[in-house]
């Protein structure tokens, strides 16, 4: 392969001849053979650094720390970033350094070369247009550089991506609970027979499960968006012109069009990660709903002839390999699988989160890698879960009124007639003698078969709709 | 032992005779045989159930479906339970059925049987002034109160433990943060030695974390106002009066003096407990808080000669059985096992509220006594951790002082003035050759010592205070 | 209340006048006041130090570093700490110093002081027939002495509870297993129909399952029998005598009875607690099964009429405090509230395992006691699940032969005839116009109803059994 | 895009013109767009369905279920996926159906077609040389190829990184121990100062927990090595032909030359994965040994100035994008990173294997990706770690020395000759009064300044080397 050499604080290295970024990043390449394929920095958190990056130059060139024609260069290649245009310029992977030093030199070095690369200048050039650390590094450090675009990556998927799939879902579920209001089926508890509701009654459930979890996912958004940039090397803001934090958030928030600031203490903002360990709380807690609903949907719809079947799933492809005609739920598979995932990268965040020491934690990329991929397989996976599946659902008329119409815990309407010991009577002869609970009530003599059919309707007994 | 009879709708119980629990907790009792020394249903629930089935007996009362004696017997025994007069009539444990309907019954159990002796009835009457079913738990369920209960234990204890712990915690770093605000000191970056800020400002990011903790949790609070009692079997409200749900919400409000709502929907509030999910996402989150801040105290008090030795703490007992006069960070050590149990009870939180299904979650005493233990602790640890240790933290001012003289990377105040790479020429010779920076610089020609004395001033790099 | 003084290297303590506790334990209840009612350190390691200190006073004397008579008193009080006759003097909780010192010295408190007085003397004497640090902790250290009576408890409870537990219910389940050989039944692969087995052969599953796990938790005792005891302080064996940590490591394995050994390197047994990691490692894998086991089996009994209903579990108690006449698979609420605390519990551990530092792993009571718990839980729940729940198991037949008549998957046994498109295609078309497969086998001209009947038999679908 | 049209048993689907797959693999890109760039498949469990359809290939044709034609198409297109010619045709994402049949079906096709293809035919052919379903899939279910694939890609990886990776490891430190095994330092406890051990004795604990840890994988190997081909749609062997399972098992073995059996329990081994779920609780104890050996390394190289600084560390890169000169323990970072990850993937994998139920457990994917994902991560962490930093390990003498010369532990060497408590006050008193050890010993008058010289000797405190 063809390479040039480039060098930093430690001596030379080779490079690849024509890739833009330098030497940190090739070190960083030969130093953590890592999962390489499987295992690169997420490319939101690539995204945010050039937001962040061209906000600096922004904020320096505000503060008269870095001239335009610098900053103007900087804001290009940063674009371009954006684009998408050099997505091939950033192999590092998250098992590098704990406070993300080598990604963020990477962008350092990128924009820098691609910036002088765009002035007409040439790679194999001494000196170049921009220096990695000296101007596109300008009042910042990896320290409070990388959790900036930890909580700006962070946000953004949450507003993107979470937020939008968990409503899609929800809206879905709440014009299935609406539509199956009056569906009077029988309830189950503890996986048993149990009184009537409705079909509705119980997607409605559902709907307030991920109602209050958007809840708990937008309470936690304050924290995120409080930037650590402008704390530099310890938060104390070392290197930084005056009132540089405060400017610095105002550029951030005008291009990405999110409400971030400044945060109000920089020292927590180096040293902890709090605000990823709590939202990430709140995704968990979206987990561990779509966990229920994904299983109650699966397990409604089992059969098609021994289980439940009680509602009807769209299919989507042949279940099986081997058995022919099989159709399985395997929407519900993926969010459960999803949610299993979900909470079992709560832990990863927990540990890292719970591991950082003095003025730095450093598992600031594995904490934001679990944060991105949660967040991510939430939003997305709703999606598909609710176009491939939920919108799909319809009730299965013929098996749920089979059901109610034989269950024993309708007997439960008659507690408050004829008290709770003689209902069970009832309830546990029929239950051993297999008849009807009408037929028991009124061979045990505790009532007539008018009284029965007045006080036993499960239409009555599912509250108000 | 001497024992009575006692029958449920399953037959015939022997019972210890002077008891007031009947045939259900028996067999609960006999069915249950682990861990029953030591998993006794918390102490907190009990309590709980106490307020509730008061609230109901007023709440039945005024919807005119409980007579006003029944009423106040109901109301006088429970007050018996909340004034820990029948501490020892409550012996089941956690591992029975997950819908608590074991604890519910032995409430409803000791609250008939214990009013019939107040009316100077006898235990082996054979009919009583209540009954357990039809009279203590009328218009409820085992579904609806057991999940109540929890809402209402576990709010009082965030309030009244959890939450003023950590305020008190956090004020008494809020204290020594403003006391230490001009300690310069050495700042640390991954172990590493890093740019200078003060004691108080590394103090202060412990504030600003236990300060975000604290938001945190109350965030969560709304959740869990909202109480699941009217739901009864499956969310529907049957058996109940109209109007019960909104009533007997606001009589438990009263009596507990805090702001309970009924639920909005009883069916996500029988079928799921994510409310219990994500209050203790923000308790997990206060646990990632205290194990950074314990481990930072504890490495910061670290010595008293081959340690880091930057802060002195409370000598509080002998640390060694074999080493005299060793004394340890033990508080800090509570502290972190605290925080280590608080993350696991968290997954364990995580995997009951998820296997909730149809309409009714069935891992509700495994939630509510690993939720009630993590808020316990982290209340109480704050507590003997602030009384114990922070309290009486002091800076070691000769090592703090020896630290940042010695520093290398004060260097950092010249990459304004010399550029990134000569300032890293100068502190890594220095550390080469073992020379201090002045030396280093002066030799290497990059400034003068004016220069130097000027530029590089510990106080100076700490931003303003 | 009456008090006496007590004085340690610290200065003088007030101790209730009639405890056998002295200064350190009695600083430790006054330090750590975190849940003292519920979270008391194990009785099992109480147990397993009266074991350790009794056979290091042993080792000591066979090798002439204490006097018989010093020697037969320690082993005297030990052997009444494990009778249980000073059951009330361990008052420590949990949540002290990590290296679990105050424990020990609770220990070494209670054996001298009691020891003293069982010679005739009096708590208030100044001099006592033993010292707590000099001759019953001597050649020790809480360093090498708690992680030993780690090992030992946890050896011990997986001994004699959890695998007799589990062994208990693999018993059981085999029985079934063969009781149930020949009942065939429709399988379900995603909750949907598939092919058929039999009932014995689903059951054989659950007794593979835990055939593993047993063997898994055997694989881990090995490294459990490896003793820290010798080590003392950092693991250098400083302050013991010569040839001490082979003959006090076999004096506990004759005491016990179990097969200890000497740890091979003392500076890991300190310093790491692997062993447990590693033990629980297995401990979680059973807790998988059983989760699986349990939710088969609930799922199995549903019902009574509107679930799967394919097994009887035996009625162990009135399953709802509203619904008469419900009963519910409680033992499998309980068995899977129990794999969720293990699973929890397994994090915790695992936290603070990896949390030790240089010569001493500081979260050792968290660990142990979370290892602890989640060996009894396993092992009483699962002799409480067979005894109330397993044993009692028996087919519906009448269900399932129902569920196996109608199954659409019975088609599969055509792939090899007809291929698997057109075993689709009758399937589909059977599912989609509601008749039987025979029905649209001979409709759609694939198979004569001779070749149907011939090919298309359940108990030939099975495999050998 | 160019497309043709494929058909499986739902009807017809445009398919791009030039892939290898068909119908059903076309399906799953559609109906899952989760993470689609991010969460592919694992590669290592392509390559080991290529390894088990071969074999199946090769079974059927010595059971005269496939012509030889047939039986060596399909082992030459498997031989081509092995060779890596075919790396593009495996598109499918992790977030799937919980059975893997998609990605089994995505097999199927690629062989069927890739083969038919290599006989010279077109994708267009509406005939081709084998059959997805009836041909590649001869004798199999997705319910048993994906876990055979499991087990054959965890005992690979585990084979060929993982234990490798932890044996490097393991051999440098043995090393490191070995060569300082003279060096006397400090030890620390409770992170404080505390009796002398050697630099040699403190890194053979890390080689005592990567021996105990190695040990540990290679109990759960067994497990691992037992494969449900065999056992196909619900365990029972359904159109399988007779011997089957055994000889395909054998065919396996001899392919992969690793010693693969046939599980001797069939509907475990589809329903459950506690054989993942146990040998993954074996690399969490790696783990957790990892965290705490990466730990010590770098608190022991913390520094340079200010922190313990007793071994050197290699440079491998500057640290810091603003501190010139600054240099972190990357390494360190990235596998306490790394053990961080592997601690959230155990939950994840935990919960995926108690979620099974009845004849399948659909947690398949997402438990064998994150079971490789940690297999890996620990098998290349170790070399990274090894290669980067442990090989450069040295001993900083002068730092060594000053520590343990200073230490006021020592004076436990003085508990044998005057007792534990005029020892405490030796070192108490200098501590309070800044003198050394021996000043305070002849100053209180407790022993001579030449029995201070003989009994206080760091190299006799050490214990057998």
């Amino acid at each position: 392969m063809d390479y040039r050499i480039e060098k930093d604080t430690m001596g030379e290295v080779k490079v690849p001849a024509h890739v833009y970024w330098g030497a940190q990043t090739q070190r960083s390449i030969e130093n953590f053979k890592i999962a390489q394929d499987i295992n690169k920095m997420p490319k939101e958190i690539i995204a945010a650094f050039a937001y962040l990056k061209k906000a600096a130059a922004l904020a320096n060139l505000e503060l008269g720390a870095l001239p335009q024609e610098k900053s103007d260069l900087i804001g290009k290649a940063c674009d371009e970033i954006l684009a998408g245009k050099l997505d091939d310029q950033f192999p590092l992977v998250v098992w590098q350094t704990g406070s993300g030093t080598q990604s963020n030199m990477n962008v350092n070095e990128v924009v820098a070369y691609r910036a002088h690369v765009m002035t007409g200048g040439s790679l194999t050039d001494k000196d170049k247009a921009l220096h990695p650390n000296d101007d596109v590094n300008k009042s910042q450090s990896s320290n409070d550089t990388f959790p900036t675009a930890m909580h700006i990556a962070a946000y953004k998927m949450l507003l993107e991506t979470t937020i939008p799939g968990i409503e899609k879902l929800r809206d879905t579920l709440a014009a299935k609970s609406k539509e199956f209001m009056q569906v009077v089926k029988i309830g189950r508890t503890h996986f048993m027979d149990a009184t009537p509701l409705t079909l509705g009654q119980e997607f409605s459930g559902y709907v307030s499960q991920l109602n209050h979890g958007l809840k708990a996912i937008k309470n936690t958004l304050e924290h995120l968006t409080e930037l650590a940039l402008g704390g530099t090397a310890v938060g104390t803001g070392i290197n930084t012109p005056k009132g540089y934090s405060e400017v610095v958030a105002r550029k951030i928030a005008e291009l990405t069009g999110l409400p971030f600031v400044t945060a109000e203490n920089k020292f927590e903002a180096l040293a902890a990660h709090d605000a990823i360990v709590e939202a990430h709380g709140a995704l968990k807690t979206v987990a561990v709903s779509l966990m229920k609903i994904a299983n109650d949907i699966r397990m409604l719809s089992s059969g098609p002839r021994s289980g439940i079947g009680e509602i009807f799933i769209p299919d989507n492809e042949p279940g099986s390999s081997i058995m022919p005609g099989k159709v399985n739920p395997t929407q519900c598979e993926a969010l459960t699988m999803i949610a299993a995932q979900v909470l079992g990268n709560d832990v990863t965040i927990n540990i890292g989160g719970a591991n950082g020491h003095f003025e730095l934690n450093v598992f600031k990329p594995v904490m934001i890698a679990n944060f991105l991929h949660s967040a991510r397989l939430i939003g997305e996976g709703c999606v598909s879960f609710n176009d491939k599946c939920a919108v799909g659902i319809e009730p299965l008329h013929e098996n749920i009124k089979k059901h109610v119409d034989n269950s024993l815990m309708l007997v439960t309407a008659l507690n408050t007639k004829i008290g709770y010991y003689k209902a069970a009577e009832i309830a546990q002869t029929a239950h051993k003698e297999g008849t009807t609970l009408k037929e028991m009530a009124i061979k045990l003599g505790y009532l007539t078969a008018a009284e029965f059919d007045e006080w036993v309707v499960p239409a009555k007994m599912v509250g108000d709709i």
